[in-house]
């Protein structure tokens, strides 16, 4: 990894913000898996659940990619609360289908921002780049699943 | 579950502080296993995911819990910064017996608030006592193998 | 277990009354599981198999203990309906929702029965305290589950 | 399925039966698994959990065959206790070798109603004929390996 | 395998044809799987693949008698087209219900040829028959997983 | 099973022949395992293997279903010698063709006894018929995949 | 995923069109499994087996990203046969190198598609291209396996 | 875990006791497992070797929640000898009813102290009295494993 | 295996005579396994199991062997007709401790007559040597275990 | 195992001296275990229980080959009291350092003497010999991840 | 893969130089793996040999690219003296810290020259390129946890 | 361990030089797994990798024997270079059938100089010689399996 500095710092940069961003989606799939009500609470449940998993293996290899670039990942509360650019979640008990499209559109906006600093890192840093794509792929995938059921 | 309504809060009090603390406990837990360094920290940094495992469980167990007793849970960002009393974990790259005391610290923390909860509800709900009866047991568990680590 | 017989009178009724509570739960689980229909059929149909797998176990744990106890369990037939507080499931096909409710019922009456079972045994037989609990708390985990789809 | 109506009363009739009769099969083999005492104990608790096993596995693919028929089928206790062929089981703690022969007894008098079922069904529904003796014959191999036991 | 070669006729056409039947169904569950949309997505796409799957596993078994019939199998693409009696899948997003509902008749369709083509065999090759009856019976349960959500 | 004697006598001699013959077919098949050599030595060892496991299975059902119609299952190797059909297998090292058409022979003209007497059982036993097709069926497939590695 | 129309156009194009010759060189891959003889027919139809199996989940991945691209997949029967570009496969009985040839050519004249529309991507969708070259490079690796056998 | 140093000595005091009486059993079982004879030689050596797996993770608990409560457990042969409450078993061969008497009595004297301690403990320490509890339970239930094979 | 003739055949001779008394072992163990009749039917019945399965396992490896020397194994009926020591089994139904005393016998026969192989082989080839002490190690392990169920 | 009395004793005094020594060392190797202390805790802690388990099943074959032999093995608290070479582990908390040499000399002891004695046994009876060898093979492993662990 | 001879020149020679170097990277990983000493020693063993499995696995898929692209692989001992680049590793016992920086330097070496090829390789081969990339991620994130322990 | 240095030279030659042809071997089976040719291309291809699994756990083995008794292993390139017998593999694309006879004379080789070694060791350390008989024995049985396809 032979990089100058400004180099290093657009891809650091774009894991540390990613990382952020992911933190807050896998807190959220968590309260929406436990507040979500009505008809299909089974399966948004489940879903919810199998989403937060990806999310979380995600972030930890953004935080691992991070400090094998030298650069110690910021995971801390007060971080994610600056950082993320998410809209809360809502509080008490809610139903199947805002739970649904809160968290489809929570998906597809986390997914476009990584997918553009994997297309800014460019051929910076492909193996960086390569592991935003891999994640960028799998939310939009998963916000696909969501998307048809609020249709 | 035929309660009056005090103790009810009583007890979905001490299951939202727990949760509020158990998210942020295992938030802190992954920000020492990613930033750890020194001579041990394949060791911490291994022991580290164990607890973040163990207690992204209770957490779980701690929030459906909540929605059992049908009150929506809270675990959203604002109301885990807003909740914890946990000091935040240091910032960039963290020596190996530093990431050991605080986590051992964090760890008996709030051991220590859940034990005395489960205390508090007493046999008003036996149930959710022994729910945080295991979660307390297991924090100290953990505790001990950092502890003994630092001395 | 050095136990006066009063002692012993109050936890095998409790115990026995639970068998007889959990075999027709897990009965009325499995008709419901074959009969349901409506567009929720597929998420009921395996909710109520989890909840039968469930409440086998648990009914499997409660006569051990009896046995344990050194009273025989009865589970027979005759036995439970003699003894059952439930109302019978319906006949003929029924609807997710009726399903739904139905078990959401039978799971809060048995887990309320347990629960306070449990709390009639007081310190005199920890051990078969703890089974009811956990017992209890499984159910209403189940009832929540069931409740939020009925809302 | 092009049937006529008569035919299929005769394959429901034979389906409902069968699922009356195992359901109750099952749960004499719990029973007796709890109640049996003697030195031959621990065998015959293990081989009467793994009746109840299978006998439980049956019934669920004989309920769903009869729903596969468009009938629905009727697991209800009150169903079950009216339409029941078998003795009950005897009350309090049961002799090894008392276990063996009811539940020797009782697995061959519902394997040969199932067989003759089958029979009975003949061409008319290949697919129900087939289910049934693969019940059968599973529950005369379980009566074997009761029956060399009380020789 | 003593045969004459009418009988053998009977069986290998009885199989070619239900070889033919399947990959078409196998095909138009996985292309369901794929565009369905509604609140009843998920169930319905998982269900859609545990369907693939069985079918996948009985023409395989399909293909397999064949050739140990000593008759070359035929899946190619031009076969399957000439020979499915099946109509095709509908373009474009479908909604759950249509989902349900076409795959619901198809599978309807393919049990009733494959059971009709069982009885024709007859005791000319008992094996042959008792595999199309195994698959016949397992479409027909699929079928009723489906047809009881569209009540 | 309420039988005749005679129709008891058809189907034992029905069993205990095809436990002899395939007992000499499993330990035909592990001898050519041993002593095949030539080009094709590894996948002819492999599949004769896979042919002595499934023929052990097989013989172990026709022994125990001998056993569950109260007949004492003879697997003696005096009886054996005296009672298999099958030509001895070669002596010394065995080419990898010869060990294939070989297996192929006896495989072939095993299944066909053996489906016969399914056939001649008739409606008499249909379990025991349904169990002896399973097996022919098995052997007749195992005979197609050496029949054409022959060609 | 902000994308020009034109953009999107590309790649669900390039999507579709190896979503269908994916599921034809998985129809005619378990076809020569069925049909192939000789004596390398054990280790030829094993082989045919796994490639079935890795084209089957290649795509189910390429129809997935199809629908995450909000564009119905088409997996339709009359749609493949329009589309596919690879010769149908032998009819009957194949020789051994006969089946290795055949899908050599055709799993490298598919991974030669794909991976040019790979490259027509280019920046567009990585993620689409990420996609496809796995694809690609797994076709290709199967070719080799293939084509060192037919030297 | 804020507590007085009485109440630590107390259930420290509790826990080592349960220690060394659990080591011993263990010891015990493993003897009697290998030194078993008679017709229910088999079952016996089997259960004991069950018990003795149970025993050695029930210790290894109680030794664990000493170390979290920060008190060294002393698991040492002196101390074990020195404190043991139980007869020593008997040398040479052992008839099974001797095996099954001798550890049914053993079982139930550790159970029985074991659940007196937890009850001492009473609201100290919740956490230690559950885990005491739930050793007490296990025990009780193996040693009405025992007994009733010797009735 | 730079070795002499002499030395050649006597490993030779002891690896063959070694298979034959194996192979009529294992038979006679399933033949056992089958008749067995009494109240200890299950454990018996069980154990024989798994000395079929572990039998078989040897002889397997003392046939490879044999090849491994480049001697053809023979495993073929007449000759282990021809060369086993053993007594035939009992015809019929088996009495439990007949079968226990029968195969305690027939194993300590072959475990003495592979261990006085082993020894005579000495020093000429030690791999041949440390296989058979493993099985003749194995063999009087099971010996003991129905030695002790006969006393 | 046709052998003198005084071979006998030979092997017989080996094995339970054996016996005893493994049994105090699996000891002693949890209870540094539990009380080890200091950076290395985790690796210690982990390592000392793979110890623990390799040396239990180690003594379960010594104790069981001891029953092969016909003596009936001793493992009874006084017995290894009265005839452990051992030193005693060292009361209270541990450091790591310490418990690394203590084990390493323990291990290194004990398996000196079964090697010892496996020598001493020299033809008699290969089979223990085997066995002690890889026992004490095993131990020096042990031992030797140890010793470089305090250089 | 329609490809310029120079361009197949250029990715061979970068998966053959890899291939070199990582069969020598795994042959020190191991190397280290079994001469390091000190109080580290049982994280970094675990760890070299984590690291070992990986690096297989790397160099096999790298080989069996070049396979892919019709270049035979050369793994051969004298072509990787020949061809590698890293200093060789010390001989004799080697202390924890220096096996940990000499492989953080020896991987963190190879991870830049495959990166670097991977590179070079740009647009001509995506296939290839994608190859490189994980693995040159892999090593770095081997390398960072090295790194860190060295500080 | 209580040995003379010429008696510790002896066994420490005998494996260090037992290591470096492993190695060479384990590397010169991967060279031929990738690239051999030939219709027996995949049976091949499968079996040397089955051997590089083996030999890797031998060699693996052997260098931890080493390290038990003291001596530093040395597995680094230019001691195998230096210290292999074995002629190199040829290079380019291989014949299935030299492949074959190739693997099979290295195979034949070690496997004799390491059986030399073992008897050379004699009684001086059991322990390593029965390592070393362990992986001959090994050796031989997979040069078996490919002498005979070259047959």
């Amino acid at each position: 990894m032979m990089t100058t500095a400004p180099a290093l710092a657009v891809r650091s940069t774009a894991l540390q913000e990613s990382l952020v961003e992911l933190i807050d989606l896998s807190l959220q799939a968590k309260h929406y898996h436990w507040t979500v009500t009505g008809k299909e609470f089974r399966g948004v449940h489940l879903q919810l659940d199998e989403i937060t998993d990806a999310v979380r293996l995600w972030y930890d290899d953004v935080a691992e990619r991070l400090a094998t670039l030298d650069v110690a990942p910021d995971g801390r509360l007060a971080t994610i609360v600056a950082g993320t650019p998410l809209p809360a979640a809502g509080g008490g008990w809610q139903r199947d289908v805002d739970a649904v499209t809160a968290m489809r559109d929570r998906l597809g906006e986390v997914a476009s921002r990584i997918e553009r600093r994997a297309a800014e890192i460019g051929d910076e840093d492909l193996v960086t780049q390569g592991l935003l794509l891999e994640i960028a792929g799998g939310l939009q995938k998963h916000a696909w699943m969501l998307r048809v059921q609020a249709r």
